[in-house]
């Protein structure tokens, strides 16, 4: 019994790693997508510049604040008391 | 008994060391699309270096924050103490 | 007993070479297309250079210090002991 106990830590402990990283998988692809496009987008239209960079922060903080939520979960169950 | 306290400790250290990776995954293909596309942008645009470079460092610090803060969690999961 | 317990060991240092790995494959993507763009941008707009040059190891840097945090936090499980 103390067995499994452990060994759960072990499960709980490796899937708030790699989620963990999957996490910053999912940032890096969303926010980059935005970024990237934001920066095609000054470069042809320079006087737009204000413009494209307040849509880009807005839209970009919707998926920072999934992705810090994710993380937060993540550290919750790294911190975790397991021992029983 | 002992046996899957320590068996804990290496799946939670492989997830640790996997999860980190994924991180690194994550920043790289985020900051790398937004870095890829504002080098394409400076060249077409070479006046507007300073725009597109300001804007490029404020989303690319929003990926970086996730990524270091999973990183950070990975972290704490390799230095936690399974010594039980 | 014995035997789990270096199967631990065997475990995160598992996880800790696949990890350091992973890392790479993301450092390359992110800096390699940040490099490769810029290549292509000092061809197309050699005046720039200095601009493209200069935007670009910033950029850089920011996987580069994300990169080198997930490669120290694998090398931490490497290094760990695992003699109990």
């Amino acid at each position: 019994m103390l067995t499994s106990i452990l060994l759960t830590a072990g499960f709980a402990l490796m899937g708030a790693g790699i989620g963990a990283g999957i996490v910053a998988i999912g940032a890096g692809l969303g926010i980059g997508r935005i970024g990237g496009q934001a920066m095609e987008g000054i470069a042809r239209q320079p006087e737009a510049a204000g413009k494209i960079q307040t849509a880009m922060l807005i839209i970009a903080a919707l998926i920072e604040v999934v992705s810090l939520f994710a993380v937060v979960v993540c550290l919750l169950i790294a911190l975790g008391d397991y021992t029983f």
